[in-house]
Order: C-alpha cells, then sequence, then structure tokens
C-alpha cells in the first residue's frame, strides 16, 4: 500500500464521511499497461463504473464480486449523459461506497475527468486521482513512433477531432506550426478534413501521418501514409472508430522503429497453432 | 506474463541473437505509477542503466542482484555523454545480456528514446519498449490540474525550456494561442523568460500558472500565480530543478480539484509522530 495516497488517511475537514471516488486510468488498452496503483484497486474494488474506451483486459483484473456499471461512450451512443454520470457518481459516493470511476487513457486527458471531480466537490465528496498512459503515449510507443525526437520534433500536441455539426473545429494555425508532433484523439470520422485543413494552413502535404487502431493490443492496426493520401489509404484499410492520428515528421521513425508488430504476429501464430492443435 | 510482449518470442529475422534492450518509462516518481509491465522487467532485471530524473522509490523495486549503472542527466552534469549511453546499451547488449534502460517519464516524450533505439538498430540488437507515465499527466493528477476542461483547454502542448547559449527557443506563436494547456518541462532556469516571451506574443499577463517540484512525492511543492508573477513567486519560494511548469486556464482549477496535499500533509504528519514516537 502505498504510503501517501492511502485511502485510510484522515479526510480533509468539510467533507462529509462515507464513500469516496477513486478518478482511475486505464491506460491504452493492454492490461499490463495498467499502474501498480490502479491495479491494486480494482482488484479490491466494491464498484467500478467504467467506459467504452477501457480494454477488456483490464475489466478482467476488477475483483469479480465487484459491481460493474457501464456507462458509454461510443460515438453517438451514450449509455448516459455526462450529467447522469456525475449524478450516478455522486449518489453512489453519498450511499458511503468507495467507487472506481474507470476511464481510458488518463482521466484528465480528454476524459472529463475533471468536470466530475468539479461535481464531487460540489456535493462535498472525497476523491484521488490516478493518472493513467494516456493514448497518444502508449499507442505512439507501441508504433514505434516517438512523439518528441532532436532531429524532428521539439514539442508535441495533442488535441480531440470531434465533429460538430459536421465540421471539425481546431486551431489549424497552431497545429500547422512545424517541428511539432500533432496527436489527434477521436478524430476518424474528421480525417479527410484535418489532412486538407493542415495543408490549407501550411503543412507540407508530403508530412508523414499514421492512423492507428487497436493501439497496443493483438488487433493493433497501423496505416501510415502522407497527409495528401492518408484518408484514401484508411478508407481503403476500412479502420474503424476509435483511432489515434498521428501527424509529422516522426511518423517515417516507424519504418526502423518498429518492434511491436513482429511479437504481435508470432503471438497471432502461436494462438492459431495452439487451435488447430486442440482442434 | 504478458502475451503479446514476451521476451521469450521468437526473434525477428535479421536481428543476432543474444542480449535484448528495453527501454521503460519509469513513470513521474510515485513508484506506484509504475506499470504492471515496468515492475515486473525490474523485479527480474539482470541489469538497469538508469538516468537521474528516476525516483528512489522506483530503483527500490529493481532486483536487489541487479547490476545498477547510472548514466545522468542532471542539467550542466551529464555523467555519460548521450553517444557514451548509445555505446554502453550497445556494449550490454552484444554480451547477450537483457538490459533495462530506465528512463523517468515516458521513453518518447523528451526522453531521446528514439535516438537511443536507432544506436541499436544500427547494431542490430533487438529491442522493446515499455511506455510510462509522462511528467506533465503524472504531476498535473497529483497537483488537481486537468490538462483538458470543455470549459478552458481543447488541447495540450508539451514542450522542453532547456537553455541554449543562455535563451530559450521556443515557437511562442504556437505557445501564445488561447483555449491551451501549455507544459514545459524543465523549463525552470529558463522562468523568467518563458513568462516574458508568452505575453509578449499575446497570452495576458493574468493567465494563470504553476511550477512543481518533486511532482506525485511527498515532496511535492506547488507554487501557482500568473504570468505577471511567477518568476518571483518561484524564486522566493526557491524552486529548484527538475520542476515542471504548466500555463493556462485550468491551472485556476487546482484551487478545487486538488486532493493530494492534504494526503501528503497528513502522510508527512504522521512520519513525524512515529518519529517522535520512537525517539
Amino acid at each position: 500500500m502505498n504510503a501517501i495516497v492511502d485511502s485510510d488517511a484522515p479526510r480533509p475537514a468539510g467533507r462529509i464521511a462515507g464513500g469516496k471516488v477513486f478518478l482511475v486510468g486505464a491506460g491504452p488498452g493492454d492490461p499490463d499497461l495498467l499502474t501498480l496503483r490502479a491495479a491494486r484497486l480494482l482488484a479490491r474494488a466494491q464498484i467500478v463504473v467504467h467506459d467504452h474506451l477501457v480494454g477488456d483486459g483490464v475489466l478482467d483484473l476488477v475483483a469479480p464480486a465487484a459491481e460493474r456499471i457501464y456507462v458509454g461512450k461510443q460515438r453517438g451512443r451514450h449509455a448516459l449523459a455526462q450529467s447522469e454520470i456525475n449524478a450516478l457518481l455522486v449518489r453512489l459516493a453519498l450511499q458511503g461506497r468507495e467507487v472506481i470511476r474507470l476511464k481510458g487513457g488518463d482521466p484528465f486527458v480528454f476524459g472529463r475527468g475533471g468536470e466530475e471531480l468539479q461535481a464531487l466537490i460540489a456535493h462535498g465528496v472525497a476523491f484521488e486521482v490516478v493518472p493513467g498512459i494516456t493514448a497518444a503515449c502508449g499507442v505512439a510507443s507501441y508504433a514505434g513512433i516517438p512523439l518528441t525526437h532532436r532531429d524532428h520534433a521539439q514539442a508535441c500536441v495533442f488535441v480531440t477531432g470531434h465533429l460538430r455539426d459536421g465540421s471539425c473545429d481546431l486551431d489549424w494555425v497552431a497545429l500547422a506550426r512545424p517541428r511539432q508532433t500533432v496527436v489527434i484523439y477521436m478524430g476518424l470520422a474528421a480525417l479527410p478534413e484535418i489532412c486538407r485543413q493542415l495543408v490549407a494552413y501550411g503543412m507540407p502535404a508530403q508530412t508523414p501521418a499514421a492512423v492507428v487502431q487497436h493501439g497496443t493490443s493483438l488487433e493493433q492496426q497501423v496505416v501510415s501514409a502522407t497527409l495528401a493520401d492518408l484518408g484514401l489509404r484508411v478508407a481503403a484499410a476500412g479502420l474503424q472508430s476509435p483511432c489515434l492520428i498521428i501527424v509529422g515528421e516522426v511518423v517515417r521513425l516507424r519504418a526502423e522503429l518498429d518492434w511491436f508488430d513482429s511479437l504481435r504476429a508470432a503471438a497471432l501464430q502461436r494462438a492459431a497453432l495452439e487451435t488447430a492443435l486442440s482442434g
């Protein structure tokens, strides 16, 4: 048990007795990328409120007796609206329960974790935050793409590519700047517009870019191309949401730095062989 | 043992037999934020090559019998130059050893991990990458500062604030854009210039900003202010490198979202009490 963030520690003054919410990042998919702290919390969990983006392998680490509540959210199909999720967390905690609020990636990077905590505070509910490996970091590592590199990128920027009214409202001036890596979460539906706008705002059409589906898992699929032809290549490969988009010169390094695809292929081969032998 | 990234898996063709390097992220400091995979690799390690930024608590998880090699780097005092680190990793791996190359944070975010891998590839050495929680995510979580928030920041950008010839050469146009959170790694020495340039390029002088030393640990210290007075406040508090700088409206949320400081204070109080009782 960690000596610092110990749930047995005295509650700060001004907070009611009773429940507590742990806002926990589940990482990018591979359960091996969970933090030690998150794994320990899941193993003793009473109740877990989780998203669509939390990998099945991570959910396997939840205590078998724990209650699990699925609250969405796939694009366009939210099991619960954000306000309903906030209200649910408050209600459970006010019943005196210890609630694990489990989110894909890191709860403070496009996870609306801050909003959920504000709802808890408004009702005097105590909480802790357990960061997770955000998709950009996990997926880039398993795709063999360093997000920064002295020769190519001195900065990296993370945005979401959600469509609003059919259009993608991003700060194209900032994103098209040179010598940085741009990572776009949840941008597959807007991919053609993203590529078009980056070029319109000055990024060379030959800039390397990649789209990754199921990053860090056995099902990982990576399509790399240039801004000019990424949309067509991704459509041809039939990638589905959620995907991560990485744009920048560092994508070129994948050709030499990819280490995961061969291990993945070998693991799939072993699995197929085992199935054949047991059949 | 993870089924996918199993070091017993067949080596890809074209690589020599023998050693292997695991490029492993140690996370932001708190050993509880290590990944399950990293913890397992450290527990069975034969040899660990580590940086200054790896926390002591993380090193405590290394197998006692493992050989440890410290390769720097504190600012201005590199135990080994990068080229020497690269050569060391290659030499150890070519001896047939399994080498854990352990770096603070995430190896692909300002970790020069890509460069080390390119050196390994040039010598036919096999490798795997284990992402870690990058300082921006870990430190922000423990400081109660969401890196993104619907009402305040739709993007976050990470840069390093290293001084070169006494000046800090960053893309101020991009960094001064509104509605994003800017995180600056290793920028304490350049803090006055960073604040001045952001304002010169259009960021309001009243923009909230924070500097965090020893983030995620019992020694965590956070100074939050505005761009106008951050430099003076940080100097008055006597913060030392390494520090993380976070700039943007989200810093304001710390006033309500901070959860760690009270736990930290309670833990320090318990430790002091135990010392007094045993004395």
